[in-house]
This record gives C-alpha cells, sequence and structure tokens, in this order.
C-alpha cells in the first residue's frame, strides 16, 4: 500500500491533493494507495473535508523504512517526518520552489510545475480521466485551487489555475465566490487555537544567512481576530522557535480581502528584517506590507538580514 | 537566451537532448534558447551529431549568476559546474535516481520519468507537435534512446522507450540495427583517448559509506580493445583519483553485446567491493560481472564497501 501525503501542519492543497492522487492510483491505475496525514488538517481543510463529504485521512507522524511513499504539495525535508529519506519515494508533485534535500533509491516519477496549486498539476497529469472521478473529488480539487490562490488574489495564480477551476465550478454547478467565502471564514475561525498553535498552523522552515527561521503566514478574512492577540503571539514566539530549533518565528498575517500582510515585529531583529526585505520602516509592534500575500512568490524572495 | 545543457562528459543523450529541447522552445515556444555542452561529446555523440547533419553545440565550462538555465539528463551538481546553484535554473528534465542538491530560487518546471532517456521524455512533454520537427530532430531522438537502451538490451529500457524508438524509425525510414551498430562502434573507438580520458569519459561521482567513488562505465561491442589496456588504465586511477579529489576509481567496461561488464580491479579496495556489491570472487587484476550493463539500475544500487 502507498502512502500519500503532503507537508506537515496540512492546509488545503496538503489535505486534499492525497485524496485526489489516491483516487487516481485506485480506481484508474488499479494500484493500492491511501492519503495520509502529517498532523491535524488546519479549519479549512477540515471543513473542506465536510463540505464535499470526504473522509479524514488518518493522522500518522513516522514513516517506517523502504515504505513505498508518494509525496505531494513539498519537496522540503523540513517539512516532513525526518524518516523520509529512509523511504522508499516513488514520486513527488510539488509546485514550490525546489529546495533539495530529498533522495531517491532509483529513477522516480517527479512533476513539478510553477502553477499556484498541487491539485491543478494532478488535474493535467490526470487529463481525461477526470472525466471518471466523483464529485468530491473534482470538489476537492476546485476547494485546492480556491484556497491556494485565495480565490485568484494571490499573485501565485496563474491563468491556467483559475481556467481548471472555472471548468470544474461551471461543471458541479457550483459559486466559487460562496465557497471561497465559507472556506475563508473556517481559516479565519481561530478561537480555539493556543497561540503556539496559531504560530504553528501554517509554518514552513527557511535559512536565511545564518537564521533558521520559521516563518508562519496566518490567510483570514478577519485579521484583526489575530492581531487582537498579538501581545500573547508575540511573547509565544521565542518559546516556539527554542521548541522547535529556529532562531526566530515570523508571523505575517495575511488580509485575504485586502490584499496585505501585518508583520508582528517583536524585536529589534524582525524590525531590520522588514526594512531590508521589504524596505518597511517599522514604528511599532506591527508593520503592514501592501500586496504581500505569498509567502513563495513574495515573502521567501525577499527576505534578507 | 536560455542554455540548456546535459552533464559533463557527454553522451549522445546529454548532448541530443538540449538539441531537441532547444528546438522545441525555439520553435514551438518562440522562446530563445541555446543547446550547449560541458564538455566535448565522445565518439558516439560526436558520431550521432554528424550523422544527422547537427552542428556541434558550443562548449563552455561556467555559468554567470543568474543566467537562466533548463538542466537535461542529470539532477545531480557534482555532475554540473560548481556555479549552477548562483544561476537561475527555470526547468530540469531527467530520468536518473533524485540526488537532492539543486535548488531554485522560484518555483520551476521539474519532469523526472522512470524511463531509459530523457528524450524519451521530450518526445511526451512535446506531444503532437513533434510532428512539426525536421528529420534531424527526430533522428537524434530516435540515437539518444538506441545509446541509452543499448539497442533495448540495457534494463533500464523500458516498453515506452521502445515503442517511442520503433515508432520514430518506422517514419524516419531507420534500420535501428544498423543505425546502433555504427553508433556502437564510433563509441569503441577509443584508440584516439588517453588512458586518463578513457577513465573520465562516461564517469559519475558517487557517495559510497565514507568513499567518495568516481564511477566510470565504457559501452563497447568491443570489450578486448580496452581491456588490452588494462595494466595502463590501473596505473591512471590513483592519478585521476587524486585530480578529481575521488578516493577511488571504478572502471566497468560494458560488453554491449554479451551483456556482461568486466571491472577492473586494481587493489584490495575494489576486490572487497566487488565482493560485497556483486558476490563476485576476484582472483585476478578483472572480474566479469554478467548482465551487469546499467551503472543506474544495476551498479549504484548494489554498491557496498
Amino acid at each position: 500500500m502507498i502512502k500519500i501525503f503532503g507537508h506537515k501542519a496540512p492546509d488545503t492543497d496538503s489535505t486534499g491533493s492525497p485524496i485526489i492522487w489516491a483516487w487516481y492510483l485506485n480506481e484508474i491505475k488499479k494500484t493500492p494507495a491511501q492519503a495520509i496525514l502529517l498532523g491535524s488538517p488546519n479549519m479549512e481543510a477540515d471543513f473542506v473535508l465536510r463540505h464535499w463529504g470526504l473522509e479524514k485521512p488518518a493522522i500518522i507522524q513516522e514513516i517506517s523504512p523502504n515504505e513505498p511513499i508518494i509525496i505531494v504539495d513539498t519537496n522540503n525535508p523540513a517539512e516532513l517526518p525526518t524518516s523520509v529519506n529512509d523511504a522508499t519515494i516513488l514520486a513527488i508533485i510539488d509546485h514550490h520552489l525546489l529546495v533539495g534535500g530529498l533522495k531517491s533509491k532509483n529513477p522516480i516519477e517527479v512533476t513539478m510545475r510553477p502553477l499556484a496549486c498541487t491539485a491543478t498539476i494532478m488535474h493535467d497529469l490526470i487529463g481525461v480521466d477526470l472525466a471518471l472521478a466523483p464529485p468530491a473529488i473534482k470538489g476537492m480539487m476546485l476547494s485546492c485551487i480556491l484556497s491556494d490562490t485565495l480565490l485568484f488574489r494571490s499573485p501565485t495564480t496563474t491563468n491556467h489555475d483559475r481556467a481548471v477551476a472555472e471548468a470544474l465550478a461551471a461543471e458541479l454547478g457550483v459559486n466559487m465566490t460562496d465557497l471561497a467565502d465559507k472556506m475563508f471564514a473556517a481559516k479565519s475561525d481561530i478561537s480555539a487555537f493556543s497561540d503556539a498553535a496559531l504560530l504553528r498552523m501554517d509554518s514552513k522552515e527557511y535559512q536565511v544567512a545564518d537564521k533558521k527561521l520559521r516563518i508562519s503566514v496566518l490567510e483570514t478574512t478577519s485579521p484583526n481576530i489575530v492581531l487582537e492577540r498579538k501581545l500573547s503571539l508575540m511573547q509565544a514566539m521565542p518559546l516556539v522557535a527554542a521548541e522547535d530549533g529556529a532562531d526566530q518565528v515570523l508571523l505575517f498575517v495575511v488580509d485575504i480581502l485586502r490584499e496585505e500582510a501585518t508583520l508582528l515585529v517583536p524585536n529589534a531583529l524582525v524590525a531590520e528584517m522588514a526594512r531590508a526585505s521589504f524596505g518597511a520602516l517599522v514604528t511599532g509592534d506591527t508593520v503592514t506590507l501592501p500586496g504581500i500575500m505569498s509567502r513563495k512568490k513574495q515573502i521567501i524572495p525577499a527576505l534578507k538580514l
């Protein structure tokens, strides 16, 4: 049985893409495969599973040696179990920048495309066989695209992502704005999460110069709900950084509707990074970064110390 | 202008695939691109270029920072200029195991497939547009497949590689056996090469336990021409290893027709590797390994210390 999974702290694409690919392998390729999760799905992904009537995949922490696996929506070992390179990687399907570090024991299938969403790549790989997919699979594909493009607002959006989403929505009779509103509202309901959980919810580790950074992004239609908690979030940062072996946590609160990010500025290091990376003048404990919505396209490439 | 290149010490696939992809980008995608080489093509690749009337690409050693590049037929930094990660990698098309180590600054296209030949992957990516290709491009594609599959004898051969080659040969009116015979004869003419040049001709660096190995494979229809030079080849090994920063050179002389390899055994380390890796009993300064033809599928996965 092949295990298919995305990154830790699964968002909608990392929850939905394994389900889509498991359907394709089981039903079309007649290859036994199982979608799994490397952690609890976020609130939006949880909503999307329920919305499309899909079962929540089992959550696991570690991979056994030589276990056959397919990795989707990441190629970054830091976002995967430490045991990943002892497993037998069969394929990688991803839309992030190439990080390096994953190794295979044999030639494998790797499909990376500069698209907004893993599900869009899967749409293309599945091709005409997608006609055989049940509505829930097509709906999950649509939700992945709406999520990763923030309803086509993110600069990662390509014409192809939009065209695929529009075709799926038309076929399913779904109003994309309505569905996206519900998804973003679910994601914005953060009341149940601790500060540490929020800092880790959609968080990726990157090295910038000599600093290991945990770069957290919270995409929300209600940034004030997060920013009201800014003091306790900043207090939680050193603890989260220490527990996760990072030098600093950066939290970008992305306002999906206003298309801007607010960076929390707990100390002089982050203030200097905001200045060096985004030309931002920091005067208080937050700074607004107009137009910044994408960690992949805008934050990671800009970050300097 | 995008530079497209394969690995150092270019064989037919690393010479031909950049030419095929440059044709596709220039003529179909209207994107200016140039095939280049990271060294002199081997004798077979040189023959193939002349056979199909294709111009020999320019040879370069280094890549400029931020230069846009496409890497084909390898994903191994050890087979590429050290400056490769400072360039702007736009795409990777390859059929080798995932080594890890290449990094991109932005999301890129990566297409790796467990096929025998990069040109077969390109055949699939180009799709119906291949009908627009001139015979020389289709002929180069065919020659790449014949070369990497050793006329379908190598265990790396898939049904798909064979089907693509057969369709191309039928369309071009080419007798594959005749063409392969000429290609392998060209590759077997090693008289012009020094011992050091032979040891580096089709050579890849791999780490096995704490040893850095330069694993050389000479595919030939006339193994005796190489084996007659075994003493001077073994004498040249320590010098080549020292110059290239390796601990040991391994030379496998692959007999394409008999489908076996002869490993030169210059010392106890190599004798022990032959025993541990292939269960071979070494009594002299060479050992025959029946059925061994592929570095990728058979030698690299087996190597132990």
